[in-house]
Formats: structure tokens, sequence, C-alpha cells
């Protein structure tokens, strides 16, 4: 297991929950990334990003909403320019929601809205930035892929797997799961698709985390943001090209689909 | 293996391709419905099923547009008049569409087009008829679960089925995949959901076949509709409480997600 050193990640729906914990922990790398583009809807509101900014020259914080292609345009300009002519190591699809329905009172509305966040989000992200990820997978080690040299992260669930649906019933609704299964399926086909220009792409499960959503539906969520993210930044360093297209949880463990 | 002799049943896109053939088979049938919508986007250009309408009394056409709610309610009013008191015992969720992009061309119209049309569309016609399909459910036979009694079958595809992807380079592009595993994961839901209310619910792969969507991109299928429809027919006569939820082909092969 080599050690987790991208040279520069972005991270998206970092202000708070997972993708906090994902900044906070990737500056506290013994080798800690030169450029953390923590990127988020609404900077202005994003004490703790501007924080941790204060304290980190590397952390740049970026207005990226996923479901708007100009934000996601904007952004990609912005990153170019920091980068210098470096490329992006690492892309971390992290920005989720849900919207708690049950089968009957499902809505056509929360479909799509589900599917636009998780589904069309991601792939506007990847596409946006496959330049600089391309650029990043040229400049690295050329023998094999890694989360340092270039690679696409897709922040999933178990909710969207079909051998996993024990507790379904008290589980997220079907707009969450639906977009999650598709949000898997745009995974393994970026995998195969991407491995052939250096880029690892895979998807991950974070457990059953206290966060906002974790913790919604008046459930306690069993594990802490500080575990799940540790275990997952693990998992990272140890993805390689037989990884490329397959779905993980934080503790590493290969899930079904 | 029961005879399959559902008294009404409902198909979405009967117009051409496997939608129609269809529902010429099920008019062959020993004991054929006695109420069959045939449901299209444009009844006025739906020549073939006003031949066999005129042939059939049981064929009875509608106007249904899967992704138009108001259209959707209204097939819904009608078919509820038609069946004067009766339940509706199969729902053929079979309309779809492609569109051929590659991955860096994918657009985020064409990805939420085919959510809305194979999932979102999906979703909603078994939301609406979902009264009349409890309705022939209770008044069938209480022991089993069957097509003749109260089943939805959604007409999916191994293009959204994660172990069978090989060939998926020449395949349908990432807006048909996701949304086909969308697709899946929805009938997955509603298979464990709707089985306690008497309801089958399954996906089936209908092979590729013959049909405006199956030559597309230049290629020529290498199966005939009736081949793949005879098929379809044969596993719906066999699909039971076990099966419900799953994924099956058209020669009634479980499929891996
Ligand atoms: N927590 C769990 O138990 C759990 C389990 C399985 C998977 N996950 C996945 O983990 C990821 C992170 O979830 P979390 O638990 O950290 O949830 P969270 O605390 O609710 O945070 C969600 C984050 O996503 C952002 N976001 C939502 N829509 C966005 C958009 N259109 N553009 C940019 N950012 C957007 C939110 O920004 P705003 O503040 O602007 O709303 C927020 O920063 C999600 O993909 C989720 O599905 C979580
Ligand atoms: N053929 C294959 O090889 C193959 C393989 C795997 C899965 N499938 C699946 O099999 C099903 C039938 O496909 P096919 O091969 O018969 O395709 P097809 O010949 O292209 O016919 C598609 C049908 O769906 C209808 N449709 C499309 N959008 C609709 C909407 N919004 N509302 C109502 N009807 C709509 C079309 O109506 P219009 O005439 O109005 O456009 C047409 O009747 C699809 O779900 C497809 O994904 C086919």
């Amino acid at each position: 297991m080599a050690d987790l050193s991208p040279f520069s990640v972005l991270v998206t729906g970092s202000n708070r929950g997972l993708g906090l914990e994902f900044v906070r922990q990737l500056l506290e790398l013994p080798k800690p990334p030169q450029l953390l583009f923590a990127t988020c809807r609404n900077p202005s509101a994003a004490q703790a990003l501007h924080e941790l900014s204060a304290q980190h020259s590397s952390v740049r914080i970026l207005q990226l909403d996923v479901e708007n292609s100009a934000s996601i345009q904007e952004a990609f300009v912005s990153v170019k320019d920091q980068l210098e002519g470096l490329g992006l190591n690492l892309l971390i699809n992290n920005a989720g929601r849900v919207i708690p329905n049950s089968f009957h009172s499902e809505s056509a509305e929360s479909m799509l809205q589900l599917y636009q966040t998780h589904v069309v989000g991601s792939l506007k992200m990847s596409q946006t930035f496959l330049p600089l990820l391309k650029k990043a997978a040229q400049m690295g080690p050329q023998d094999s892929l890694s989360c340092n040299r270039a690679a696409i992260i897709n922040i999933s669930s178990t909710g969207g797997s079909f051998t996993e649906l024990l507790g379904w019933e008290i589980g997220p609704g079907l707009s969450y799961r639906c977009s999650k299964a598709a949000l898997n399926m745009l995974t393994r086909c970026q995998g195969l698709i991407l491995k052939e220009e250096g880029i690892l792409c895979a998807a991950i499960h974070p457990g059953w985390v206290q966060t906002d959503m974790g913790n919604c539906r008046g459930f306690l969520a069993p594990m802490k943001k500080e575990e799940s993210v540790q275990g997952m930044l693990k998992v990272f360093s140890t993805l390689s090209e037989k990884n490329a297209g397959y779905f993980f949880d934080w503790e590493g463990k290969e899930l079904c689909w």
C-alpha cells in the first residue's frame, strides 16, 4: 500500500458532512495535497472551510453546484488556472442529497432531482474535468492506476446495491436508490472507458455515518464521520487498475452491485 | 407451468416493435385477454393497431405517453371505466428509447430524457394503475403471485446489467445503461413492496431483437420479434412469488444485476 499523496484534489459538497471531513483529513496526511479545491454551492456560508483556508494556503474554496453546468465550467476555468499547467489528480464526487418518500408518495420531481444531482452531476464533473485528469495521468507514473496519479471517486451507497437490500424498508426511498444504482452503472462504465486513459474510476460506500443525511428521519447513524473518512482514504491509497470500475465500502470490502 | 390467460392486459408503446408483437401474440393465446389495452403516444398513426382492433373487439387503443402524467391519468380513467369494476391483471411497461452518444458526447438532456421514459415513466404507470392491479390481486386466487392474477413486467435490458457488460463498447450509451440499471432497481424494490399486495413485479430482457431500436446504429440484430415475444410470454406464464423483484431473459434465465 502506497501512501496517499495526490498533488491536487477536488471535493464537491465540501462545506459539511463527509465532504468537509475529507478536506480536514486530506490536510492531515503525511504528504497533504499542495492544492485542495474545496468546492460548495454557497461559499459565503461555508464557515468551517474559511477557517481551514485561513490556516492552510493549499485550501482553495470555489463555488460549484453540480446541478449547474455553468457553475461547473467556471470552477473548471479557475482550477485550471490555479494548477498552472499541472493536472488534477483526484476528483471526489461527494455531493449528494436524499428526499424521503415512500413508494406510494415518490414523485417524478424527486426522482429527476436526485438523478440530476448524483448521476448527471457526477458525469458532468468527470466530463468537464477530464482534460485536467488526463494531464495528471500523462504526467504521472505510466505503469499503474492510482489515486495519486489520476482518479475519479464517486461516493455512492449500498442504497444503490441490488444485493445489499437488507433493511430496505427503513432505508432511503426509490429516488435515492434508483439514482445511486445508476451512479454505480456510470462508475462501472467510466471505469472501463477511462482506464485506457490512465484514469482510475471507482465507487465507494462510506458506511452509515453521522451527518445531516445519515441522521435524517429520526435515526442516529452508527458511525462517526472521522472513522468513515479515515477508512475511505485508506481504501483510496490501495486502489489500482484491478479495482477500476468497482464498488467498495469504507473498509475496502468489494461490494456486489 | 400454467397457461398465460390474464383477463386484462395493458401494453405501453404498442404501436410498433416489441409492443406491437406483444399485442399480436397475446391475441393468439389459447385464452386471449378479454380486454387488451394497446396504448401508444399517437393512436392516429397506429395503422397496425387499428387493423388488429378491427378484427378483435378486445383490442382497445388508447393514447398514452409515459412521459406525461396527464396522459397516464386520462388513460387510467378510460381503462377503469372499460374494466367495469374488474381489475387490471397485467401491466407491461414496454415503452423505451435509445439516444446514441459516446461517453464524451453524452449530454445532461439525454441522461434525463431516458431516465424520464424508462424509470419515471414506469414508476408513474405502476403508481397510477396500482388501484386496478390491487383490485385484480384481491379478486384473483389468493395463494400465489402470477401474471394471470396481478403483475407488472418492466421491459429492461442487459444494457442495465453490471455483470453482462460484454460488448459494452459497441452497445448503447451511458444514458441508456444508467436508466435501465435504475429501472432494474425500481423493479427490485417494487418486487419487494408489491408482493405484500399480491402483485408480482419483475424485469425482463427481450434479447437483441430486430426492431427500430435493435437495428439502430447500422447493426442487424440477431433475433426476430416473433421469437423474442414468444419466449417472453412463456416466461410470464412461469413467474411466481419466488421471482418477485428479479430479472430474467426471454428464455427464462435469471440474470445477475
Ligand atoms: N451519511 C451517510 O450515512 C451516507 C451513506 C451512504 C452514502 N452517503 C453519501 O455520501 C455523500 C455525502 O453525504 P453526507 O452524509 O456528507 O451528506 P450531508 O451532510 O447532507 O452533505 C451533503 C453535501 O452535498 C452538498 N450538495 C448537495 N447538492 C449539491 C449540489 N447540487 N452541488 C454541490 N453540492 C451539493 C451539500 O451542500 P449544501 O450544504 O449546499 O446543501 C452538502 O455539502 C453523498 O453522496 C451521500 O449520498 C452518505
Ligand atoms: N430491440 C432490442 O434489441 C431491445 C433490447 C433490449 C431491450 N429492449 C427494450 O424493449 C422495449 C421495446 O423496444 P423496441 O425494440 O420495441 O423499440 P422500438 O421498436 O424503438 O419501439 C419503441 C416503442 O416505445 C414507444 N415509446 C417511446 N417513448 C414513449 C413514451 N414516452 N410513451 C409511450 N411510448 C413510447 C415508441 O412509440 P413511438 O412510435 O411513438 O416512438 C415505440 O412504440 C424498450 O423498453 C427497449 O429498451 C429492446
